[in-house]
């Protein structure tokens, strides 16, 4: 028999050797399909108004759960609107718990929804789609999600949000994946593809998906939590009060960071302060980096003798002028430091830097750590810390510095864990010497986890692209985080007042001087700031002038933020946050990642890059008032504003009443605010400011005041409640704004 | 007390400190150390000569050894040379298997060794001070290894080798942590660093150190393998020979492949057939990419009948010119293909492009899988295919088009492990149709695993910068690898010739034109042959031209060639291979990743990029002849050659016997080639011929000829031994090269 080879031909041939191969199989539902055996069984419970635990198995010993640092604000959380009505029941939520990983389902069919979160993201702000990888990474590594600050948190447009409890590094499959149950009919010819670039277009997904979540390694089980709404605002409240409340900063937190050159000395740092109040640059943090350690790589955690003779007084002397003092480190202890010793047995197996590994999870060393710095810095003035190199080096770095996902710890932790939970246990041993003097503290931070929102601290990162910078801000706001756009250096002048204007308007404004020995208005360019070329003194005025209007800006609305701070405290509300949270049901909002809400009433949209001009999208629903000119605009379009570098466009939400400060250099105990209450539209808002002593605890005990302001008939009133003795605003004028079409 | 703040004071305070504390610590030894308590058990066995077995617990059920194609070629290992002495006896390999990962640490504390291997890794050579990731994977992620063949095998310069024997995607650690054990001394303080760069460089570890093997989740145990030396060459050899031995192509897989452009027709390919033979460019295959498919996007493995009315007459009339047919396919099975209803059970739960993932490790998915490759296919004269889309988009890609690890398989393998090894296991399914039918085949395949030796597949990449393209090569060598630097395009034409040349020297020489429409040499700028602008026909003439000769030589060396694979399959020693291999001793060959040997006697020095110049070091131990001008120069020593791109330097070891065939267009059955033997030397060394059908597996059993030259006293003699029947070579006569100084 000659063969046919045409087409129908060969199918007939494949019949024949189906016939010969000798067996039927049936069709069989498959893995992804529910009707499988082969899935966990849940538990849920709901665990708070709106907030369900669905346990599948026995979660791990080290989650962040576990290993929290505050409990849940459940009356907060119970505070809160009522529910929304969740698109699908928790127990659809399906998990499979295997030996090599635990892989988490959540459904994901909503064609018209788009998923935000998974943390600090710098690439992605959209996820739907995407794979995502959420390792702790100092680099950027596409749209995975690899970050400074990744967590396994994401919400959905339709108002529902899910945490996965893990802290190893799960891959997140968004709405990506094709299960072989949903769809198996003939396709179309597609035309053929002549460029490579075009096989691997991502494409789009038919039939029932999920976000998939695959934990890898010691697969016990999980806890998966979902956040209901009604809206993605509120999940994010239930998530960040789920997670112990936002932190609450001292109020000189607020205020001005700059951090001075690495090799400053003592002299460098009087002179370097001196200058800041001579340029009448308002200024309250100032932060010392490696130079001031006698080891710094690794650390040793005492103080460069030569560099530093008399530290003491030195600091003492800067908190007379007002100004608190940051010291730069890392956890990787160096042998000369007096921690090595008590350390040695309560770290991992292998060194970093010539550093011991500081097992955290072990309370012992959790607490020799957190008591050193206590009695040895904290008590002599130190007011707070910048937590370096606790981030992982990016899987594409083949020489990283970091220690192995093999590590072994005396706690018991696992390495893998360990590099997700370093910085944040990193914070709370911290934080916990600062809570035993009942000193809030702010410090940064350079990697950190879920369930952080009541750490004081700021990631930074080296994601230094401005598009990433602004887009890091805005993801924060989706997870309990807060984002430090550091300023270190810029290609050009614009561009670095740019950048001192987008830093003006984050959590925390920093300028992160290091590399440079000259103050940054004397010379922004790194290399001749280093090799002593300086601008003329009429540039340097001109920088510095610019720098005193944008810092002196943020100062003037300092109360505001500060009682946006205790609403992220009280109520879980991110005081800096993406614009989705307010506006959720304007579509236009799913892909603006470029502009914020800087408290409840503030739209930023900064310049970016070197630009003076841009469009900015002004959400529906409401209208806003433009900052500069007062010029009144409807929601729901886009204008083109333009202006000088260094500003930031600002428009005011339509009846805010804004609080308006006399500028001050620095915040001391006893500041006192001079308010004017800027009116914008007749019919305002009632807004409430938060006064306390901006430094202690004592606030969670009930001293403090809320001072809730309104406005009616042409008149402004106060009412006041709280047992706080004090007094930090002077109510001196309101003031209505008048408004132009 | 006013407290004291300068260093001596904070260590008094300290101490205070400690006291307060309450608690002393014993300094314990920690994890890395043997000592310490964890320890998995080895059970150590000589599995071979030379070749040892260590296993720790219960190995897992999916790994290269539990799925390998061919037993291992026990007489062969027995019949090398004697086992070195190994820097360490097998049961210092120590291993602590953890339900999260399995660690495996090989010592490796030589101050002045160097390790190679880990695959076919596009960017490293020496390996020493790396983190290694070694998952298969379509693109390049720095050094980690990520690679088209990534292998967890690697050796020394000591004279021995590793293989840690798994399916899933390890991390390793060469010699690049420092243990806690290992170092507590004071450091001495460094300058402080002033530019992020300055930081994160890679530091010498000081102590005790390993290659440390991390391999994730399911981790019941692992077989870790040890092969002995003496020299890196044995130890190569042992493993190939542990793994089944090389591949034996068919003659005509040593010839010339052309992949013809995707949208090609019937006519187009018999025209371009056709124009082969016009422009006399040797060439023995002819590669039909996704085109030839109704659809290819997944793949229907059907062909397209708009385009291919007659292809069972196209292919005889191809072969009948003596052209093989290579079609192009992938393993995603689309709905309209005849597989899809019998795999549709035997598939993932997840789909790629709509195509079902054949469960390989399900032996009936397996055999339906090659057996309708051999009815539909192979039975109507198809000699070949290309396996492409079986590698995975590297985890730095956010949107991939692969399945996910969590992939459920009724065969019960894991998804990551079926992600590492899919490739390996398609090259096995089509490998078993042809065996079946007592044909060789000669394929390409994007990517395999370790074990895969026996394979007669070449890997091929996108790593296309050129010195990628090189060190894949030499890097193939190592692990038991082909690789196939294919010719796609290229920035300029002298690029283009020194591509065609590097490839001419490779196992298999392909140009994949996949993306032109006319042939090559008409035009080789991609967007230009798209549009149809060709060049003018003596631009053309000249292409075809440089090209034939480029091909002419390698058609003169086949019979050389075949010898060595020759001497692949019976001793594993691979035809292309790094210098190392040969010249152990040679400390100067540790970074040289930019010359090969080609065979046993020629060593090869292509021109990089477009250049027409370049260094060549030529190893210590023998002198050695430029080929092209006869100059005899000694081993040790950097010469700078000069001549055209297109042009490959070439030398010849002294006292070589090299077979010089006289070219012919392709190989048939009957080719027998016409040989002159050309004499280097006044002393030189025997080398042996073989001779078989060239295309079936009776060689196997006996069917081959071995032909012994030997030359002294200016004369030159052959030894025929072995009972196959034919003849494949005419020796005509022997030459004495003319050396000069």
């Amino acid at each position: 028999m000659i063969s046919p080879f045409a087409s129908n031909a060969k199918i007939q041939g494949f019949a024949g050797f189906l016939l010969f191969a000798g067996f039927v199989l049936a069709v069989t539902a498959t893995a992804a399909d529910p009707a499988t055996p082969g899935w966990t069984p849940p538990t849920v419970s709901e665990v708070g108004k709106g907030v369900w635990r669905i346990r599948f198995g026995q979660p791990e010993r080290f989650t962040p759960n576990a290993v929290r640092e505050s409990q849940p604000n459940w009356d907060g959380i119970a505070r809160l609107p009522a529910p929304g009505t969740l698109p699908f029941q928790p127990e659809d939520i399906r998990c499979r718990v295997t030996p090599a990983r635990t892989v988490v389902y959540v459904p994901c069919d909503e064609p018209d929804d788009q998923i935000y979160g998974f943390g600090l993201d710098p690439a992605a702000y959209e996820q739907k789609g995407l794979r995502k990888y959420l390792s702790v990474c100092a680099g950027v590594m596409d749209k995975t999600g690899a970050s400074h600050g990744p967590v396994p948190f994401w919400l959905s447009t339709r108002g529902y949000g899910i945490y996965v409890d893990t802290a190893r590094v799960p891959w997140v499959h968004v709405a990506r994946l094709a299960a072989k149950t949903a769809a198996a009919t003939a396709t179309a010819a597609e035309e053929l593809k002549t460029q490579a670039a075009d096989l691997y277009i991502a494409r789009p997904v038919a039939g029932k998906t999920a976000v998939q979540v695959e934990i890898p390694g010691d697969s016990q089980g999980v806890d998966v939590y979902v956040f209901a709404g009604p809206t993605p605002r509120e999940v994010v409240q239930r998530y960040n009060l789920f997670s112990g409340g936002g932190c609450l900063p001292p109020l000189w937190g607020l205020g001005m960071k700059y951090r001075a050159f690495t090799g400053a000395n003592q002299a460098n740092i009087t002179n370097l302060a001196r200058a800041l109040r001579d340029r009448q640059i308002p200024c309250d943090m100032l932060g010392l980096e490696p130079g001031w350690q006698s080891r710094s790589y690794s650390c040793s955690l005492t103080w460069a003798k030569d560099r530093f003779p008399q530290p003491e007084s030195m600091v003492n002397e800067l908190n007379r002028q007002g100004f608190k003092v940051n010291l730069w480190e890392h956890a990787y202890i160096n042998p000369d430091s007096p921690l090595y010793a008590p350390l040695q047995p309560l770290s991992g197996d292998f060194l970093v830097w010539g550093g011991l590994v500081v097992d955290f999870a072990d309370p012992r060393a959790f607490r020799l750590f957190a008591d050193y710095h206590g009695q040895t810095l904290i008590d002599h003035g130190i007011a707070g810390f910048k937590a370096d190199e606790c981030d992982n080096q990016p899987l594409t770095d083949c020489t990283p510095f970091n220690f192995p996902y093999s590590s072994v710890f005396p706690s018991g932790i696992d390495g893998e864990q360990m590099i997700q939970l370093y910085g944040y246990y990193y914070q709370r041993s911290i934080l916990s010497a600062f809570r035993a003097r009942n000193h809030r503290t702010w410090g940064d931070v350079r990697a950190t986890a879920a369930l952080a929102a009541p750490l004081p601290f700021n990631l930074y990162s080296d994601a230094y692209q401005f598009d990433q910078y602004l887009r890091q801000l805005v993801n924060a706001s989706f997870a309990g985080l807060l984002w430090s756009p550091e300023v270190r250096d810029a290609g050009n002048l614009d561009e670095l007042l740019n950048r001192f204007a987008l830093s003006s308007f984050a959590a925390q404004m920093c300028l992160n001087i290091w590399f440079m020995p000259h103050p940054v208005w004397e010379q922004y360019d790194h290399d001749k700031n280093l090799a002593h070329e300086l601008l003329a003194e009429p540039e340097q005025q001109r920088i510095a002038a610019r720098l005193r209007e944008i810092v002196t800006l943020r100062y003037r609305l300092l109360p505001y933020l500060y009682a946006s701070f205790h609403r992220y405290q009280a109520e879980g509300l991110p005081p800096v946050r993406s614009l989705l949270l307010d506006f959720p049901t304007d579509a236009e909002l799913r892909k603006v990642d470029h502009e914020f809400l800087f408290g409840d009433n503030l739209l930023v949209a900064p310049y970016l890059g070197s630009e003076h001009r841009r469009q900015v999208y002004l959400p529906k629903g409401c209208n806003w008032i433009d900052f500069t000119t007062g010029t009144l605009h409807p929601g729901g379009k886009t204008l083109t504003v333009e202006g000088q570098t260094g500003d930031a466009p600002l428009f005011v939400r339509e009846n805010t009443l804004l609080p308006w400060a006399e500028p001050v250099s620095h915040i001391a105990s006893e500041t006192v605010f001079d308010l004017t209450i800027k009116v914008y539209g007749d019919h305002p808002e009632p807004f409430t400011l938060v006064e306390d002593d901006g430094e202690t605890y004592d606030y969670e005990r009930g001293a403090q005041n809320r001072l809730t302001l309104t406005w009616a008939n042409g008149q402004g009133a106060v009412v006041k409640n709280g047992s706080y003795p004090g007094s930090r605003y002077r109510l001196s004028r309101w003031e209505k704004v008048a408004l132009h079409p």
